[in-house]
């Protein structure tokens, strides 16, 4: 099967991509989309994502899907060799990881986006911050963050549902999170601290996807730091 | 299996799986949650869901879920004798469903629940009317529903992908699309008027689901005729 991934590595979906391909010796193809160039916008990039979004995956050079979650079920579930823990066949563990990314939607990924476009990115998107719609977000994401310690890593395992081994639900929910890396010191101090047990967790994911979880996650930090000196 | 379904009909949601049980023989008790008389903020309630949202299930008395994609995925997949198309076996044809579902949640489900909580029902729920968030809402709902016609509904068959029998991203968007039914007749007329092919699949999904689409959904007409009443 061959694989050609659309992605930015400064998009979040993206990074859980990249990384589930890499840990699981999927052989592909990454394709870089560059956001802040508008990459995402082109008339090509439309042929492959007609909402214009990365990531988006084109495989065998006719099959194209988009939106993070079917990717990267599909991708556990077509390519040989990924391992049960990231997507079980079981019906009642599937369902509930099923449920915890249906709720990632409208929960931490919307306060976590609110959050940082409204304090950080939306000027290289045009638009202005907007301090009531950033503290909303912070809000959600605040919120988000203590029913994931509260229901789904109180059990005795490392990861989401008490398990010993993490699944696409941990890969997704935990990029997500990283993304704060974007923002000040400050705020994420203020938004992280209070959850020691999600901050044991991202250590944890980190080890159990290593090298690629940091090799990935490089852009991040570099454009972090381009930003930084932007400010200043 | 023993099947508690935790809904309030009022909600698009919790109607698709009522729906969904109901064309597909699956046994099941029907619980009634009343939003409108805050039963999903009970403790009670979230012992089922402690997200305190409808719909949620229960099995067997034990295995609990929540969110509804999940939910249908889980009926479609544990309940012997529900047909492939609703949800198919087939990795492709899946992963189309699954991504579909995925864009529901920021995209047609976000703009339609914002614009009808800003014009009719935040009040129901002690908050107060926005008609900025409705304008934005509207926006989205309608960009949504565009989407939908150019690229789901473009093929031969009657629904989305071009199929001839409904899979549960038919009945999960159609149901959501179903709550304008709330609204103000010039509203609805002035979103869904330009959308001939979105009115064209409400009807075949109806066809499709009879009796029991009409059924399910009388609470809804129901609740309109209460609520015209009560603003006259």
């Amino acid at each position: 099967m061959e694989l050609k991934v659309y992605v930015d590595r400064l998009s979040q979906p993206s990074r859980a991509i990249v990384i589930f391909c890499k840990v699981n010796k999927i052989d592909f193809e990454e394709v870089g989309i560059e956001l802040l160039k508008g990459q995402h916008l082109t008339p090509e990039f439309k042929e492959i994502n007609p909402m214009g979004k990365v990531p988006a995956i084109v495989v065998d050079g006719k099959f194209k899907l988009f939106e993070s979650h079917a990717i990267l079920i599909f991708l556990a579930s077509a390519f040989p060799g990924v391992a049960d823990h990231w997507y079980p066949a079981d019906l009642y563990r599937r369902a509930e990881i099923h449920s915890i990314l249906d709720w990632h939607h409208s929960n931490l990924r919307r306060g976590s986006i609110e959050f940082i476009q409204n304090t950080l990115l939306a000027p290289f998107f045009g638009r202005p911050l907007n301090p009531q719609a950033a503290a909303e977000g912070e809000k959600v994401l605040s919120s988000s963050l203590s029913k994931i310690e509260a229901l789904w890593l109180k059990e005795s395992g490392q990861f989401l549902l008490g398990s010993s081994q993490p699944s696409i639900a941990d890969l997704c929910l935990v990029c997500e999170i990283m993304q704060l890396e974007f923002t000040d010191e400050t705020d994420r101090n203020r938004i992280l601290g209070p959850h020691k047990k999600i901050q044991q967790w991202i250590e944890d994911t980190k080890n159990a996807t290593k090298p690629h979880f940091d090799e990935v996650h490089q852009a991040l930090f570099a454009a972090k730091v381009k930003l930084q000196m932007q400010r200043k």
